[in-house]
């Protein structure tokens, strides 16, 4: 038969693999209402029989990423289906020759997490979150099908001008029925590859892997156990002289456990070769069971297993000419013990996706795209390094009167503490660039330029619920100007918020300059007041302050003093002068300002927007 | 064409009527695994296009209605759409003519309230809750249906045997289509009129309703309004001296104003009747005008508007023979202002549910049927009681020179708290009975036995994870056992723990008599103990009170202390030696009893339950 000719086609984001950082991805880009198209290789059918490959995929979903999760509206379902981990404990040997509990603490560190704890569910539930978004915009993932082939134009002129189709994408569809094109090419404006630690796009870009394998070769079996181990719906940690075992409680009754393998008769450590045939999940479960001693466990069937030696390594560079990304695992690979992976993933493209639509729709000029590679390679870096620290520690031998340099509960439990910021994802800071400008930072000295903002419950003026600010910051690409207004019962300040609101509505003023005949497509104004609820009318405040009745908070109790006040002492802001806050379309904070210095803010947005 | 035989059925359970009330009914007998058929008169087509009916009826979901949604996994989409309604503002007479706002309260009065606020929905919405709930049991209302005939055996052994189909409905299908039969016959084990204030039912019964009709006559518009009303968004009562008004806010931009209506020209106050012709909304809009005086309020459409005079009247009697009952309007009717409508109908049928299983699988004897009436009989008593005093107090003119006996501000505002248990609906205390045992309740002083369990959280032993413990009580038809363990901690309170334990698995014990080979099926066992985290391992509890790792709850606060803590002494329980608490299947402490009275149990058990 004549196979028809190839079909080629446009798009403005064509994203190559539907694991978790592609799929963040495409969902946010069509919510920003961008053209994307997202590609797999592995079918649907694949996909269905190889449940244990998704069980066995990703760890846990940390107190940012829900957090993220939550600003797309994906985050009731996760913490309706899977586990949350709020306890962590520590087991050590103990007299008797077995292991004994030597303390129980908060399994998160990070005081200011919304969400004090890591959910677990299995990657499967988790890309169903995406995959059915999605299908209620009337997207779905492109399957089975694998690029063969991708050239990007050298003229600068069209690499520079957003509305041109530089990539040339070849792709290949694995399961075309006789009669169908088998080949096909997409003009893509930005192609986005998500495609995992083998990364086609990365190798045939020739972006570089920097780093090393580890000495480290650890064992995972998912069961559901059968055990008298107290601790076993703890994240426990268990550093016996039999050997260092970790434990994940997950969704339903299933648990994970972490084996380390040191018995070199299974393992070759020079060249991390590891003989399947001579280990299984039978042999990982003898090892658990050695350091579980005196408690029992066993298991009647195993979900999934796996034994990996992980490198830890981070991509030379993170795009090329800013046309092709690359995000996830296909520009940092590390341990999964820290439960990071999927995490660091998706909030790689969540950091992408606003800065693609800016640059798509015109406002932005592709130079934005740059801070894509600065903001998250730096903390890919940081991460490996503290996957090196944590993973050093935790393969450490325990100590004891034979191994005076082991590492000691008080050691392990100190780097737990302090690497709190780091695992839950909370402490992640972006360095200064155009899109975080740290000038004014005094004047909110808590809202951490460059870091997320600071969850904290408000009340709303006009009916006096309490509201999470955070879920007032929506993943919906506009900017966020927070008018922390001050008190507005004190005459002077309302002198100076109306002299400001004449400022905002001046032609010369950002807020018109940037968003044009309606700024509310790029901005949305929260006005947040220090006086109190029964003081407060919202009806008082400029028009442009309160541009809907909901738009304006207070900073106070509910009216059950539940939830809500002090928010400008936490923030770190004058109660009676207060301040602007510029939040990101990716929640954090750009930028500071007090009222005084509003042109300062045509500077922050000049610098990246164009009028 | 010839008419096929007429078709005979057999069912457990017929529901007539297909609004809140019908459908609370039916979707919780589905949930319990009973065969029940509900039908309307209403039909779809007629649904869609009445969207101003369904948008007009019934006012807003009460903090018990909300917990008892929640109770079966309703509420998460109710808060989700509804509006919620914090904030009370009272505004009275000024000195220049106008009204002035006297104060901003809570507007609900109940500290104990887990949901402190009301929902306004429209009502469509929330049957959608049950609908949806109910066709994923593949269940869904036949219509457009009318019963035409009701007849009720007079054999006391078929009526006293729940085996037997006593109630015989002949159903006319009011759409059916040539050919096919417009009649059929159902042979009913029970039958549930929930159809409404002219309930067919309740006539067919011969129920008679007893009560008034009122004097005061009030319009009602649904509008999204523009005005400079500063409490637009909050319940606010307006008694002016030209007229009162309440204001509800609804969800979306919505408001419902209720007017009072003096005009002797429109309305006839002797014989209640009303000429529809001399008045509309816009006369509605103008009387609120004169109210809301020097405020402003118009709108430029109305969503729904209606005028009422409505009559105060409670049936003489909710069920004939325990076969026939009538819940929900068909047997309580009452102003809407107070907004408990719909919430009374909901916790009419959430009473009865329960009840109808536990006959129909052959647990109880069909007396256990009675305190439906009994509890709910006397519960309506008392809503048309706080209905009169309210009505009136808020029909009142405001105190001032001129009237000197009118409705002060510190009147109505104690009034509006005092009523704040009422209106709730958290104060429903249901009487002693065999199901209220109320001879131990000093040993949880707390939690009044007839009232709902007091919401509190407490943190799971096994992963720390913090509860709600309403959460842990679903509707799902068991008596939840409550084993306040007290302090694990102390050997003696050990030995008792293991003690009470072995009786509980007895064969002369309540557990194995009432629970059968599978006690789970009746009975969930929660066990609480006051010690802490850092001290109970879930796995030192005797197995019968660890049935799963879930199964084992403290009273400590979770790891971030943001929640939790304190639980015996909210409760009145003794946190050394613990207590014993019986809660109904709707969520209603039944019993109470020290450790030692176990034995009690069985005679509580027994007063209702056949072994």
């Amino acid at each position: 038969m004549p196979v028809p000719l190839v079909k080629e086609s446009d798009v403005d984001v064509l994203v190559i693999g539907a694991g978790p950082a592609g799929l963040m991805c495409a969902n946010g880009l069509a919510k920003a209402g961008i053209i994307v198209r997202i590609i797999d290789q592995r079918s649907s059918k694949t996909l269905h029989l190889s449940h244990e490959v998704m069980a066995g995929q990703a760890d846990g979903i940390q107190p940012r990423t829900i957090e993220v999760l939550q600003s797309y509206g994906l985050a009731e379902r996760l913490l309706r289906e899977g586990n949350q981990m709020h306890m962590a404990a520590f087991y050590n040997p103990s007299q008797n020759g077995g292991i004994e509990r030597t303390g129980r603490v908060a399994d998160i560190k990070a005081t200011t997490a919304r969400y004090p704890f890591a959910v677990t569910l299995h990657q499967g539930a988790i890309e169903a979150l995406f995959l059915d978004s999605m299908a209620s915009m009337g997207i779905s993932v492109d399957r089975p099908i694998v690029p063969t082939s991708l050239q990007l134009s050298a003229d600068k002129t069209e690499l520079y001008d957003p509305n041109r189709h530089p990539a040339k994408v070849t792709l290949m569809h694995l399961n075309a029925k006789e009669g169908q094109a088998e080949t096909e090419i997409v003009h893509a404006k930005f192609v986005v590859g998500a495609d995992g630690a083998h990364s086609w796009v990365r190798k045939t870009l020739g972006i570089a892997m920097d780093g090393e394998q580890t000495d480290f070769v650890w064992g995972v079996v998912d069961i559901v156990p059968d055990t008298d181990f107290p601790d076993i719906r703890n994240k426990s940690a268990i550093h016996s002289n039999n050997g260092s075992c970790m434990v994940i409680p997950r969704e339903g009754d299933k648990v994970r456990i972490y084996v380390q393998l040191t018995d070199k008769e299974d393992v070759d450590l020079r060249d991390g070769r590891i003989d399947k045939a001579k280990i299984g999940p039978e042999k990982l479960m003898q090892v658990a069971r050695k350091s579980f001693y005196p408690y029992s466990i066993s298991t009647k069937a195993f979900d999934w297993w796996t034994i990996y030696n992980i490198g830890q390594r981070v991509a030379s560079k993170f795009s090329v000419d800013e046309r092709v990304f690359i995000a996830g695992d296909a520009c940092h690979t590390h341990s999964p013990k820290a439960g990071q992976g999927m995490n660091a993933s998706m909030n790689d493209t969540h950091n992408l996706i606003w800065k693609l639509a800016y640059v798509l729709r015109g406002w932005s000029d592709i130079s934005l795209l740059k801070t894509y590679e600065l903001e998250r390679r730096k903390y890919a870096q940081e991460l490996i390094s503290f996957d090196k620290k944590f993973s050093a520690l935790f393969s450490g031998k325990p100590r004891s009167e034979n191994h005076e340099k082991g590492v000691s509960h008080e050691e392990f439990l100190e780097a737990f503490q302090s690497f709190g910021g780091f695992t839950s994802g909370i402490g992640v800071h972006y360095a200064p660039s155009a899109i975080v400008n740290t000038n004014h930072q005094s004047h909110a000295s808590n809202l951490v330029i460059g870091q997320r903002v600071l969850p904290h419950v408000f009340t709303r003026a006009a009916d006096g619920r309490p509201y999470e600010l955070q879920d007032l910051l929506p993943a919906d690409t506009r900017f966020k100007i927070l008018v922390f207004a001050g008190d507005t019962t004190n005459k002077d300040q309302m002198q100076r918020i109306n002299a400001l609101a004449e400022g905002f509505v001046h032609p010369n003023n950002f807020y018109a300059q940037f968003g044009g005949e309606e700024p509310s497509t790029m901005f949305d104004v929260l006005t947040i007041c220090s006086a109190k609820k029964d003081q407060v009318n919202y009806t008082d405040l400029p028009a442009v302050f309160r541009t809907h009745w909901s738009k304006v908070l207070l900073d106070d109790k509910d009216m059950f003093e539940r939830a809500g006040g002090q928010g400008y002492e936490s923030y770190g802001i004058d109660p009676v002068g207060g301040a602007l806050v510029i939040v990101r379309p990716d929640g954090y904070v750009g930028m500071v300002a007090p009222f005084e210095c509003v042109g300062d803010l045509g500077q922050y947005f000049g610098s990246f927007m164009k009028t």
